[in-house]
């Protein structure tokens, strides 16, 4: 449905349709409701699962924060975008190490951002939230495409944790945490306001539950979950108010919105019985949760096991936008219209799964073959490879390679292949 | 039922109970049919379960092999026998290490074990599988109350690994592990034959699912969860050929069979959903399978979800066999008859999980507390304390400390106090 046969049909529909993107930061695939916890109540989202459509088999293009963005916002894996590490406020002494090993201080400028593509199809286009794409000024939302800004720059838990609007500081470091989902629901209800009659791309990266947890007094307790489930219900919150603006607006039947996590959960958090967490490539670290709501094109309660990846968001918005994606470099993301709206299949043959620039796993339907590589159990070694089958163990329990040998050998052939085209940066 | 009274009991229904102890290494809660599994078949395991008990919140008493086994065959906390690591084989540069660090290079000869017990309340005793608690002569399980030995003194994956039988090296290194479990069941099977009419207790602590993984050949490919899954089905079919054999010879009334495991899953296997793996105090790497069968004293198809630990087997089946525990140290364990066999409420206020020899958390009732301590989450930095709510919170994600102070300091008051009256070596 993409191309000008997509764009032909958004016109018919009344227009351009508004983009929300709202993601959370390290939240795992067991911490909303529509997904299984019994401990976080999330109505909110859970609405947008009723009356949109729910993927199970979607994943964050990395395991850690800022490859995950770069990946959501480009379409591209992120070793081609050369943003496999976390990046830290700069002229600290992380972020001279990563100078020195040859990381970008930001995503690279020659980088086409999704807010680059829509604000040229005429959006308006905000970020607000959480950036950690580079923060020097020439690597600044207001630089890459938003029109509007208002967060901070990286995460929660770096120094000095200050809030800019567009390139000025508003509040100094150390800012207010506690009240940073409301004012962010704020900025983005104001942003909604403001826009019309343009169309409207919200980009909302939350700063939580990434740790330090901080909730508004008005959600602290309120889950069964602790400070990160109240953090969890903040947010689900904050979406019931955008929920409701777009209605206030007229806007609810022709916007699309999208949620998302930028990976799995951290040292807290529920991976919902997958194995991993954070900074691992089993499914516990990138299987996140994803959320599609627009009224006008998706019809309601559509669940879909097919894969999906958040470099696909780059691509689904922009078909929905009628946009086309760069055709210069490599695209790795895929419209998930089809999928989302209709009862396609997954657009894609493989996912690939890397840590930093180590390509170390990749998903064929119900089969995840892992290289040899180091996993976080004591004592550290290499281990693998290993081929699960994810139908009858999907917590990647038993490798069974040597039952399906030919299975791991192709699986092991496509990472290859897969190498041997890939033009890293 | 301990004491006098469970000594006549034990007579009028016809002799002390035979005793068979199972052990498997490295097996995850959820690898086993009657405890989820979909993709390993264990008909003879599930059989204990329908025609015994099975608990559900029964733990190791540490995540790693020896203090583990020094645990179970001690009734003591692991740090009261000084056995906080896992031992290697004499003179490697991992035990001159240990010794440098003054862990002991066995379990201590002061220690009195469960084979002492039983031996002199008149039992015949065999170790058969892997020992692990001292490979020098004198701590071997012939000086140890074992009046017969056959297996390896420690892991599969330590070197030289060769197989004993009593004081004799029976099969040089390599010995050939793939027939290994096959072994054990043909020596164990013997043991049971030649043992009577002396009443008998057979320690059977398997090699696998500890890597590196070997199945004898019928076994190999026969389950549905890869190697790791076919070690266990052999174990399995192992348990059942020791059923066979006692109704063989007419003990199947008489004989309490117990199976566990000495930790949670490592590489591979499943924890179950639940939090962590092997060497970690989440549950994933401590709480662990205890099946229970004795037709004569337990009714069938019992379900408890009372906490135990595996420092209760030795409490036990001293009690079954109606000999007194030790009087003149901190016996830490607990007899589950009464949990086992009837309705009663766990023997536990509270349970203690040690990493090595640091107190890292303790369960009382749904609660659990962890100290701050390391966990194994990139960076690896300590974390905690955190409060959490297993009813509500099986998988240890979501720390409710903030919520509940009260309860927080009351388990870590707890923690403290036992600390202060703990009696180390």
């Amino acid at each position: 449905m993409a191309g000008p046969g997509a764009r032909a049909q958004v016109a018919k529909a009344g227009g351009l349709p508004n983009l929300v993107l709202i993601i959370a930061d390290d939240l795992g695939w067991g911490d909303l409701g529509c997904y299984g916890s019994q401990s976080i109540a999330t109505p909110h989202l859970d609405r947008l699962a009723i009356e949109g459509a729910r993927m199970t088999n979607f994943f964050s293009s990395a395991a850690v924060c800022s490859p995950s963005r770069a990946g959501l916002l480009t379409g591209r894996y992120p070793p081609r975008t050369g943003i496999t590490q976390v990046l830290f406020p700069r002229n600290s002494v992380p972020d001279l190490i990563l100078r020195a090993a040859g990381i970008p201080p930001g995503l690279p400028l020659d980088e086409v951002t999704l807010a680059d593509l829509l604000r040229k199809r005429g959006y308006a286009t905000a970020a607000i939230g959480k950036w950690h794409l580079g923060d020097r000024p020439e690597y600044r939302p207001t630089q890459r495409g938003f029109d509007y800004y208002f967060g901070p720059l990286y995460s929660n838990d770096m120094k000095p944790f200050e809030l800019y609007r567009g390139n000025e500081v508003v509040e100094p470091a150390p800012a207010d945490q506690d009240l940073l989902t409301q004012k962010y629901t704020a900025e983005a209800l104001g942003f909604i306001e403001r826009s019309q009659p343009k169309p409207f791309f919200l980009y909302l990266p939350h700063t939580f539950p990434h740790r330090p947890l901080h909730a508004s007094k008005e959600f602290r307790g309120s889950s069964q979950a602790g400070l990160y489930g109240d953090t969890v219900e903040e947010i689900d919150w904050s979406t019931g108010q955008i929920l409701e603006a777009l209605a206030r607006h007229g806007l609810d039947q022709n916007t699309l919105i999208l949620f998302t996590s930028d990976n799995g959960p951290w040292f807290q958090g529920s991976p919902g019985g997958y194995r991993g967490r954070k900074n691992e490539t089993f499914d516990g670290g990138m299987r996140v949760p994803l959320l599609a709501r627009w009224p006008d094109r998706i019809p309601p309660g559509r669940v879909s096991d097919g894969m999906g990846m958040n470099l696909d968001l780059f691509t689904t918005l922009l078909a929905a936008a009628g946009a086309p994606p760069p055709s210069d470099r490599p695209i790795d993301g895929q419209d998930l219209l089809p999928l989302l709206a209709g009862n396609s299949p997954s657009p894609h043959q493989a996912l690939y799964f890397y840590q930093g620039s180590e390509l170390q796993a990749i998903r064929v339907g119900n089969w995840k073959f892992h290289r040899r590589h180091r996993v976080l159990v004591y004592p550290f070694g290499k281990q693998g490879p290993w081929l699960f089958d994810l139908e009858k163990d999907p917590n990647e329990s038993y490798d069974c390679s040597l039952k399906y040998p030919e299975k791991a050998r192709k699986l092991e052939q496509m990472m290859l292949d897969w190498e041997a085209t890939f033009q890293a940066r």
